[in-house]
């Protein structure tokens, strides 16, 4: 938990400078503690989005720095068996013995996957991505979560989506189900609906919802009619707290966000870090060209959201009266470099070389002394994450590093690449959030630019 | 939303200083857009904890800047009307007429003083502290806040307590109920329950609950027996999901907060604002003491939150055995002063003379250059008070301009005198949440230590 620091500190005006070597803590995430192990198993009919919130949370509980992964039962079972020999949704029906014990047995697989995941402490939060529509079949998890034979037992919270509206069903049917590797190429789009609705049928026979009575010890959400009303019952801890909170503000409306940089700043030009320069005047060019961008898009219900920096705040004026607001946000200020605010990356490796070779061992946990890291900026941008979640079209006007943990945020990108993603100056980025991913646009403008681009060194040298 | 910035901006090294008259956006909560005024209207039976919600939702929307009051229609009718003439409970029968009358005129005010609030902009949000409990009631607040007359209309969200535990009801009826001004000093603490249970069968008989279908159009939360369980519907927009995401983390369970900054560091000892400075001798005697006082505390579940500075990490490493956990939150580390970082105050006068006046002037408000200012701070703190919210027995290690905004967090306390709040070194502030405020125990050490405290300069000079 702790680690020897042994920067070369410049001391603060007037102080003789000396090498310090107290001991300081790491990052938060890095707290080698007991970390309680969750599961969360979804619960619901097919085609209720039960993969849809097994995607996001995953995505989700990752990029706050809560190891997760999900187990996808379907996916054990197309390993298991090949569904075009069996006629489809025959092999769902409950009467199908042969079906039943398939069925049965790549469950436990995954849910043996799953146990062996938190045992061996490779995660903090494993997703069961399954139907789990029967009370036997909750039990059974249940008393494979509580036993003792794992060290600590798993805290289970269970989310289950009940959905009666038939236009969010048909919708799911119709973008996800039937482009499903169960149906793609073996039989038509109407065929594959027909199966489908059957399949539902098969589970809806033995369907047993969560109960406020029955189901009283358990931990759980109801997500009903995709985010109308929530049910929300014995949230035990932070993950399920975040978990809950999360799943409160995701909807399904169609929306853009857009991310941009501020156009090119002086500090660009003459290659400095950080500082709060203003535009230069190529800078002031993107800027307009970014408006006529946004005029052409004509965007319902259209937001800005900029930095606090003289750089964005510039760039975010031009869009001033097409955006019905514009927000400025400290949170979205570039990356603190601390004692490197102000230099080049030539003056920054003359004179810390020990700094600078840490940073490029690992960037995303390298904080700059007296700044910040990769990591803090996820911990400080997790807010923003959330209002993006909620919000319609937005234009977020920010920083490289702000932008690229935004990006990765949106793009599923693991801790190694996000301090490397390309975030050009002079360059639209435009998001669109599909089902089980996001649509990623890039629109570069015309106009010069400094390349702020430092890449990732070769690790073998 | 933006002002000109003419500060005494240093360059960073090697870059020619210059004045900057460049427009810059101000902080967040200055920014003049249209906000949408929310009523949040309580419902339940008396003794659901109505107002405990009130008076947590209240201090918790304005420390986060949004501003907040809250309209107790029991006061209203108190200042109406003195029961003791009336004869108690016989007052709240549905049979009364006069009663019945007088409670419809009370609530009236009540809603017109809040309608006043809310046009006016005084705040953003009104909360109707009422029972609320028919479909009439509601009916007609609805219509007054959706009347055109309001520009723009109020949202409306409902907060309904329901409550069928014995345990909790009986609980709050014997805390606070017959302590109320109501019974207080008119007759005997017996006889105040009876009566006062009286009362809530007089409501009991025309209670309307929230219904799934019937108030399909409301947005509204259940909050079921005191956080056990919660419905929620159609949550509409950033005020009434941060009220959501609030309720589902507060707990009436009994704990305490202990709030320490970190022992005297040797930057203490000279003066210096800032940097990351070990413990002086004397520090680390309280660091020892400390722990000492935490054996003696022996509590359950006991957690140590410290910042990242060295200063506090130092001290809070004497506890951690005690701990069940030890963390470490970057958020908790000392306001950043910028280009004051290192200076004593002398040195920061001398050198930034304008600077300083303006601190002065408006401290809540002031950012350092390239640093922070209380505001920030706040936003930053926002996750840390809702975690503390969901805790149990915790020690917060940190730092004097931090703890002044968890401090005034816990003690209601304004933004103009939050910046002023005494934070000592080597003193322990113990806070214990009751249910309409938060005891505050002062626990100086004797141990020797700087006085970092400097007063609020006399606005008359």
């Amino acid at each position: 938990m702790l680690q020897e620091n042994d920067t070369e500190m410049p001391g603060p005006a007037g102080v003789p400078q000396r090498k310090m070597t107290y001991f300081v803590p790491k990052s938060d995430n890095s707290n080698e503690q007991v970390r309680v192990p969750n599961v969360i198993a979804l619960v619901g009919l097919p085609a209720r989005g039960k993969t849809y919130i097994s995607h996001k949370l995953c995505r989700y509980l990752n990029w706050i720095g809560i190891k997760t992964k999900a187990f996808n039962v379907g996916e054990y079972r197309r390993k298991a068996c090949n569904l075009e020999e069996e006629g489809e949704n025959e092999f769902f029906s409950p009467n199908n013995a042969r079906g039943q014990k398939i069925r049965d047995e790549v469950a436990q697989l995954a849910i043996n996957d799953m146990g062996k995941y938190l045992d061996n402490k490779e995660g903090e939060v494993a997703i069961l991505d399954a139907t789990n529509t029967t009370r036997d079949r909750r039990k059974l998890l249940m008393e494979f979560c509580k036993n003792l034979m794992h060290d600590p037992p798993f805290r289970v919270f269970f989310v289950e989506s009940v959905c009666d509206d038939p236009d969010i069903i048909n919708s799911n049917i119709t973008e996800v189900k039937i482009n499903s590797p169960d149906y793609k190429g073996i039989m038509s789009q109407e065929e594959a609906k027909e199966d489908f609705l059957k399949r539902i049928e098969n589970y809806r026979m033995q369907y047993e919802p969560l109960d406020e009575d029955y189901d009283e010890e358990l931990s759980y959400i109801k997500v009903i009619n995709a985010g109308k009303s929530f049910y929300v019952h014995n949230v035990n801890g932070h993950v399920q707290s975040r978990v809950v909170y999360f799943l409160m503000n995701i909807h399904l409306l169609p929306r853009s966000i857009y991310l941009s940089r501020h156009g090119e700043s002086e500090y660009n030009c003459i290659g400095r870090l950080g500082g709060d320069s203003p535009l230069s005047a190529n800078g002031l060019l993107y800027a307009g060209k970014l408006r006529e961008y946004f005029e052409a898009e004509d965007l319902d219900d259209f937001r800005v959201w900029s930095s606090q920096k003289i750089r964005a705040a510039q760039t975010a004026s031009h869009l001033k009266d097409l955006a019905g607001h514009t927000e400025f946000w400290k949170c979205l200020d570039e990356i603190d470099a601390g004692i490197c605010e102000g230099l080049t990356y030539e003056d920054f490796e003359a004179r810390y070389p020990k700094q600078f070779a840490e940073r490029d061992k690992d960037k995303y946990h390298y904080r700059y002394p007296s700044g910040e890291s990769y990591e803090d900026l996820v911990a400080r941008l997790e807010p923003v994450i959330m209002e993006l979640e909620r919000q319609s079209n937005v234009l977020v006007i920010s920083h490289q590093a702000v932008l690229r943990c935004i990006l990765a945020y949106f793009t599923n990108k693991n801790r190694d690449d996000l301090p490397y993603l390309k975030v050009p100056l002079h360059t639209t980025i435009k998001l669109t959030p599909k089902a089980y991913s996001c649509e990623v646009e890039l629109f570069p403008f015309p106009i010069k630019a400094a390349d702020t681009y430092r890449e990732k060194p070769d690790q073998k040298q």
